[in-house]
């Protein structure tokens, strides 16, 4: 079957991610959608950027309008931004029966009652994942995942930028002036930063969520909207004395009276997962008044994060216009016909095959050579070592010998060659209790 | 229109908070479903205790195949555990063509390909969001949130009675025995607690995300499962100084050979946000290759953030149920025409109308009698102080006169209380300089 039509408006970074990870990922993604999805057509008025990006695998045109009147476009998706020719272009696009896909938060904040009311009325989805904390799926998660509960309030870091100035500026203990700059070299932060530092893309932002959260219309008017141009490196060094970090947060909460939609730097406990949430990451927090507190972390924003965000609604629409009702979403998140038979291609891996590190705990004799023999056996395995603490000799044995604790950390190593370099370690005559082995994993990529 | 008829078997800690959070917050489930829904039936080996739970909101029976007989009822909800009878009745809900949502890990990581290939064949929905991580919405995270992604890797503390073992552990310094007999007192751990603390709960909820993330059937007999038991203080110690947190992750990952899939101790840099879950809680932290590292926390267990759970399925399945198929998902949660009008019931707030703690900064004249002024207005507009900060004066004014930072950190306050009350302070001719004000949040509940 033809893969589902998608015209874009606007490839530039958002955009070329959107159209790398769906060719990249085209065979996962058809298996999850229950069928393929395709760029067909760019609309920049950089056409020669654009050709560059799509090369022979997508038609490029200056006129967005091309592809808002092409009957074959069964999508389209608007990363223009801002609230002037992209609001046009998603109401036309709406009027003209196509599913929309936007990224952009400053004009579903300020004109998404109108957008949402023109969908329904034509019957299409509006979607908008990428709106909000970029790659981090915040938007599902409230609509969705959280439906049973009365939201009491949300508070997110929403913002990378301030957020990168913020730490930069309780780690280095300098000024916002000179942070800034060295965002700004960095393309942590753009030539005109005022939205982002003065508060008004967060705002946007929580602006979405409120609406979300508690069932009211979009009213970014409403909003209270405070950046971080005003931090001294001092209130940083103070808050921290007290046992609190200063965050730049997007804050909606429901009150007897009221809604408070907010934004603007706040003292966050130290020890709390948020406080702690660094450079330019994103998190929120989410209270529900039957699931809790939760927290939803991850990038807010950049080329692959933002395009992994806009890829989800295409698939959700995909599985929407595609599969039967009661299969939209396949259990298992891929159409059952494509799972995989067990074994086949992507076996579960024996425990021997497992790469990762180690921490080994030796009790071992307080002499000479005993260190040469388990690094000579570990290195003869091919394994190699990342750190070592060695204890002093703490308790004395039958015969006037001491005794002591060898730690050792390694680098990644196949759990198979592991356990043949353990075993002839542990036969050595001075290791003198069973070898403690935990593995340790790094997550960091 | 009739609300969804709803079948629950089994009404336990689980059982009970969904029905608790229906009833409590129905007005908002039915304004997001589009339909009201209603457990109907109860089935339950004790009546009497269901009959004491439901009163008269409910039948109650004794038989749960009763339940699965009645042609009213749409989903069936099951609460039993385990692999036996539960498999069963499972099955034949799904023959009688009822949607199904279950909390089930030991079923689905076990059974899940057949009871997945049934409700296929039927054409019913069998939804799981509460088998995995309690509260957090991981399922559809994994599932449509991060869709676009080829997922790299999964990494997971999915089980809270290990994860508020480890944490005593630490922070007493305990050997496991004596901590799992003080979880045992407090309920974070049960009488039997081997599934726990064997790493086989855990490995239930790995396998069945490691089948969402890589389209692969569930193949719990094929994943490596290990337990806290050994672990000794000692090595959690060791591992602190290393730098290190130990931890029991669920992990799961692709390689060019296979997939990883596993339950063991772990040591994780105690940088990493992870690594900072304390107590009962749960996190998962998934990794792919668009959208990088994101990272889903909450309670992971408990009667209301399981029914969370629980009930976002049943309004998931209420909207495939129910609404035209272009807004199965509303665009802002609520269905349309239920969203207020902007102002109505719930009006964003003024500024000065929120309600939050304050950060003070005062450049102060160091003489006698400016901290009761100060405090004297504080105390006159309700405000409570919660913590001080005085520094020792540290410069020289013109006519030999030293100054100071006074910090202030208060209580919940009215907005505009604060206001006016700053605006007297500020007038105080011991008061030097422009007050800094930065709001507080503790964001712990």
């Amino acid at each position: 079957m033809k893969p589902i039509q998608v015209g874009l408006l606007g490839i530039g970074t958002v955009g070329s991610g959107v159209f790398n990870v769906l060719q990249r990922n085209q065979e996962e993604i058809r298996r999850r959608a229950g069928r393929g999805i395709e760029i067909a057509c760019v609309a920049d008025l950089d056409t020669a950027r654009a050709r560059a990006i799509v090369g022979e695998q997508a038609r490029v045109v200056g006129d967005a309008r091309e592809i808002i009147a092409n009957p074959d476009i069964d999508i389209v998706v608007e990363l223009i931004g801002g609230y002037g020719i992209a609001r046009q272009l998603v109401l036309e696009a709406i009027a003209a029966g196509k599913h929309v896909v936007t990224a952009n938060k400053a004009l579903l904040a300020v004109h998404g009652t109108e957008i949402f009311k023109a969908a329904a009325e034509k019957g299409v989805v509006v979607a908008f994942e990428a709106a909000v904390a970029g790659g981090i799926p915040i938007i599902k998660a409230l609509r969705e995942g959280l439906s049973a509960n009365q939201i009491q309030w949300i508070a997110g870091i929403i913002n990378g930028t301030t957020n990168f100035i913020l730490s930069e500026m309780r780690d280095k203990g300098l000024d916002f002036d000179v942070v800034l700059k060295e965002a700004q070299r960095l393309g942590y932060a753009e030539a005109d930063p005022t939205f982002d530092i003065e508060g008004v893309d967060a705002a946007h932002k929580a602006t979405i969520m409120s609406a979300i959260a508690f069932g009211i219309p979009v009213q970014f008017d409403k909003a209270h909207v405070e950046g971080i141009t005003k931090l001294s490196a001092a209130d940083i060094r103070y808050a921290e004395q007290l046992g609190y970090r200063i965050k730049l947060l997007g804050i909606t909460k429901r009150t007897d009276k009221g809604v408070e939609l907010r934004v603007h730097p706040s003292l966050v406990p130290a020890k709390r997962l948020i406080a702690n949430v660094e450079g330019a990451m994103n998190a929120v927090v989410v209270h529900g008044d039957a699931v809790g507190t939760t927290l939803y972390y991850g990038k807010g924003a950049g080329s692959e994060p933002t395009a992994s965000a806009v890829i989800a609604d295409l698939v959700d629409i995909t599985r929407l216009i595609e599969a039967d009702p009661a299969h939209r979403v396949p259990p298992l998140a891929f159409q059952s016909h494509t799972l995989r038979e067990a074994g086949q291609d992507l076996p579960v891996l024996p425990m021997a095959e497992v790469v990762t590190s180690y921490y080994l705990r030796l009790r071992v004799a307080d002499e000479a050579g005993v260190l040469a023999k388990v690094t000579g056996i570990l290195a003869g395995a091919g394994i190699s070592i990342d750190a070592m603490l060695q204890r002093e000799a703490d308790e004395v044995g039958g015969e006037g010998s001491t005794q002591t604790d060898l730690i050792i950390l390694t680098h990644d190593t196949r759990e198979g060659d592991m356990d043949a370099a353990l075993a002839q370690i542990q036969g050595l005559p001075t290791v003198l209790a069973p070898i403690t082995r935990i593995r340790k994993e790094e997550l960091n990529n």
